[in-house]
């Protein structure tokens, strides 16, 4: 009779496990820093397809002209029954400006536009189809040659880290000798320390975790930034054909952990934490985004009432008087609603909402404000973030 | 090297699982009938738990003063490592009374409570401990003794079938002959088809699963209404010891399939549809309820917006002129940033929204409007709806 004692629930995680199966996954990695990093060449070898076929490299020439600019590459693949919808955001030209001012704006941009667009559809009436182009985490390459960060990588990183999951790679490591890597990586730890970037923390163990778990983990967590190499073409060494690179001093080999960190970067990516970085985005980036520009706009709406009904600044516009600290309790209570409303009272009328975020490390203070049609009158040119995503799910 | 050739996205259903684990699980049924059909008796079966131990029975002449009211019982359980937060919502007196004329109508109430509080719960700042107190699943016993459905069955199934899962019991089962529930059983399906009632309807099969799956699948669902019998004493059955019902003329075993389909009805409910049972309820009635509050709330402001500019009835604000169809356009767009924006031109003021859903199966025509408050000044009296939930996710 105990094995009869037994209620069913247990099959739970089960029926979650089977659902998730039956609809399918998707990701959306992006990859930031200068050209010639190997930034295409990695996203290949980690999974192993072509994402760039047709891909055209610029010239030098061109590229003094070019600015940034967002492109997506999105491909289906499927492994053991799992099917992904893998979209690569790329960020061609970051950084190879002669003048690299505020490079990060269009990226940042981006990912806020992407934020935007969730917000609107998960407001709106019909939620069933919602495309999701959230960016759930992007690898930011430093280059070998610096000595630790770049102010670029710096400003790059203070300016998205509040945006997404940023996860720090030192590439292209074959030209830096074992303990070289090792100076570099504690440089570069240090550095994001002291300027305060918040790249992505890997969740902490459950206390009831295996050993091996926990060892694994402790070990991803001690090789932030990821020092990797990239190889697409396939080498013999020590008789067995391996992903790597021919040099004439020997064979550096992509998989071999003594070489690089590029099978660490792939179990976080892909095989342990790529869940926990969907989560991240929707649990905490995204609803960051989401309360302040909610906060934003209430702010903005008060303002616009105590215009209307005459009242000076300072004064609340249902007229209780005092300072807007008066103000916050209901501000915090029904900003959403608050926010939406706008939407409604100026239907038809562009709106402008401000960007919840700094709009640079530097400059506090400035608020940058972003022409936003309304869902009704979409007049905003989305062209630039790259073809159209076929996707109907 | 072939075995090198994986990515390791194939993981992620194990990552959803690992976390889903990690979150624990909740489920709330409904359990609705007359009473002294086994309600508490089933349930109590189905979970191997005792949820009713502060149960206060009442004589006759209570009952007849005794309106419909809403309790609700709690209790974590946890099994292989899954924990669940089951949450039995009961509704005594539901068809106790001489007159039962809407009798229905509080349990009504009660699911749209808990879809509106959702709806202000996830329409507002901070969504981080939301807690979701939506109704599931509904067990509607129905009566053995009837000559199958009874007109308070019909009505009672037809006003909740848009608002939840629907699944009919045919109640204390041991009073009828196997001839008997078959027929009974048709009968009651047949008069659900032709009322036009909409009851749980299991997802298709896909067509990869094995062949058991689909025969249990196929059998699962010739089975409604399920046949079921509750026990919760133990006796000695053919030299084992089961859950079952000691008579004279032999022993009813509660998990015997030839006695009755209460396997069945576990099976379905805990080990193979859990999930599914959450997954329509979030999906399809709440945003049902979502969508049609929002649609109700549009149609108001419009109204409002057309007495305040002086226009005549058929006009639309905006002043385009013509009949109401020309407004929807533009009301489907954008209706939800409407509904929010009334909640805060009226701050703090009660807030009237109209029911979705017709208030009787028989006055389509007619609506009932609730009294709903603004969330920064809760004034209704929640009280009714049992004892409070201490539960803080």
């Amino acid at each position: 009779m105990d094995d009869k004692e037994y209620v069913g629930f247990a099959t739970l995680p089960n029926q979650v496990h089977r659902k998730s199966v039956k609809k399918g996954f998707d990701f959306t990695l992006m990859v930031a820093g200068e050209s010639g990093l190997g930034k295409s060449t990695l996203v290949n070898s980690l999974f192993l397809t072509d994402l760039y076929r047709d891909r055209k490299l610029l010239s030098a020439e061109e590229r003094i002209m070019q600015t940034v600019e967002i492109t997506k590459h999105a491909v289906d693949i499927e492994e053991k029954g799992v099917r992904l919808r893998l979209t690569i955001v790329d960020t061609p030209g970051f950084g190879d400006a002669v003048n690299n001012t505020e490079c990060w704006k269009p990226v940042a941009e981006y990912i806020d536009q992407q934020f935007e667009q969730y917000f609107r559809d998960e407001s709106g009436l019909n939620r069933k189809n919602i495309q999701d182009n959230r960016v759930h985490c992007c690898l930011y390459f430093i280059s070998p040659f610096g000595h630790g960060l770049r102010p670029l990588d710096v400003e790059f990183m203070k300016a998205l880290h509040q945006r997404v999951n940023i996860v720090p790679i030192l590439a292209k490591a074959d030209t830096l000798t074992p303990p070289e890597v090792e100076r570099k990586k504690r440089k570069i730890r240090e550095e994001i320390e002291r300027f305060g970037i918040k790249v992505y923390q890997f969740p902490d163990c459950d206390s009831d975790e295996d050993e091996d778990f926990k060892l694994q983990d402790q070990a991803l967590k001690e090789s932030i930034p990821f020092a990797v190499i990239g190889s697409n073409t396939v080498v013999e060494a020590r008789g067995r054909r391996v992903r790597g690179r021919l040099y004439p001093w020997g064979i550096v080999e992509v998989e071999n952990p003594g070489h690089c960190d590029f099978v660490k970067l792939r179990t976080m990516l892909v095989r342990t934490h790529m869940q926990d970085l969907k989560d991240v985005t929707r649990e905490t980036h995204y609803e960051n985004y989401r309360a302040q520009c909610i906060q934003s706009m209430t702010r903005l709406v008060v303002k616009e009432r105590n215009r209307k009904y005459g009242q000076k600044p300072g004064q609340s516009w249902r007229g209780r008087g005092g300072g807007e600290s008066q103000v916050q309790p209901w501000v915090r209570a029904s900003s959403s609603f608050v926010l939406q409303g706008l939407g409604s009272v100026q239907a038809g009328v562009p709106l402008a909402l401000p960007s919840p975020f700094p709009p640079s490390p530097q400059q506090t203070d400035s608020r940058e404000w972003y022409r936003l049609p309304h869902p009704c009158c979409p007049t905003r040119d989305r062209s630039r973030n790259g073809e159209a995503d076929p996707r109907e799910r």
